[in-house]
């Protein structure tokens, strides 16, 4: 019995830029592209794309590369977007509910299908013909719909028995919004979103260009 | 001249976890805390935990550890979260407004004073109170108003030019939500928001794991 190999974390990370470019390329009617074409647009290795898109499972011909309609065929099958995935979301908040109007998460393959708050003010009707129903419905009806991914747009102290909830509901991956750690079995998969850790890396960094320049000014 | 070292990201990516914890500590009554408690309520290595708190400049004492409060201080100066940074926003769709809306961005000391869109449809008046105006209003306004940080929650077509456009008005940090490379000088700092990388690994990560339970099942 051969073992499933992970695709590596970073690969994961790039591949959906690759795809990104080669539908603008699609547009502009380019029919077959090279690595070399990819890397030198976009600013990265060769031998990486290479390797990137190898995973995927497709081969490339030599002098003319790759067919784009196959390449992003294949990559799309290997990222699993070819498959639309159900999702349901908690925490009908702002960033929730543009969350549900988030066109962008379709293209991805992500449909999050029904929305939980435990807010009844939150809880009147759909957005964006998403319905939003009240946390006590969640467990039944999503074991029922057999969805099993779960995005949490909810306060941090409330996502830990947000999660909890979720893998009574047979959820096994979760894209975590909220700015907690999420504690959960070993056969549960987390997603941090991390807004808050881009923010801090925004201000560090913004910090620490502007400390050098002024040093360097002031040594001028 | 001593140069300005920089933080590590993995330890930046986890100081906005220990600060939520800490406050949640602080709203308990604690009022002195070790890093060995953190460790244990966070499930991760209080070496790292020490190692990392430490880069913030505040030396905890023997058997009593750190006072919480002083950590608090000592972790959001480092994060540079004390100080409010003003940012603009260009792409007002519906992710763009959620984030106006969004809270969270201030408690982490990123404010958005001003949002800019190109469809003349967007820009009539405020979401919660923050003025959507034309793009063409940006570079001149965002360079009077010494703002440094963007955000950019367009299309991904648009995201190159926008960023142009962002270090022209004197931009110097990026925050990209757009599934888009962007090549940019040296000296601009870019933080990709990965909403489509996130979605690849929840999908190819949850498609990993039932591949192999279904493994296992037919060969038991």
């Amino acid at each position: 019995m051969s073992t499933i190999k992970p695709t590596p974390a970073p690969t994961l990370r790039r591949l959906p830029k690759y795809l990104e470019y080669l539908h603008e390329a699609k547009r502009k009617g380019i029919a077959s592209i090279s690595c070399t074409t990819i890397a030198n647009d976009l600013k990265l290795d060769s031998v990486q794309i290479r390797k990137d898109i190898g995973i995927t499972g497709i081969v490339g011909k030599p002098k003319t590369g790759y067919n784009v309609d196959e390449l992003i065929h294949s990559i799309e099958k290997h990222l699993n977007w070819d498959d639309m995935s159900s999702a349901i979301l908690v925490g009908a908040g702002n960033l929730g509910k543009a969350f549900l109007g988030y066109e962008n998460f379709k293209k991805y393959g992500l449909n999050i299908v029904v929305a939980f708050d435990k807010d009844r003010n939150k809880i009147d009707g759909n957005i964006f013909n998403v319905p939003i129903l009240h946390i006590d419905k969640m467990v039944d009806l999503t074991y029922r719909m057999k969805i099993h991914i779960g995005i949490i747009t909810a306060p941090a102290d409330e996502a830990q028995e947000i999660a909890e909830l979720m893998i009574l509901s047979g959820i096994r991956a979760i894209w975590n919004f909220a700015p907690r750690h999420l504690d959960v079995p070993d056969n549960i998969y987390v997603e941090n979103a991390e807004l808050s850790s881009d923010i801090s890396h925004i201000k560090r960094r913004l910090k620490e260009i502007t400390d050098k320049e002024k040093k360097y000014s002031e040594s001028n």
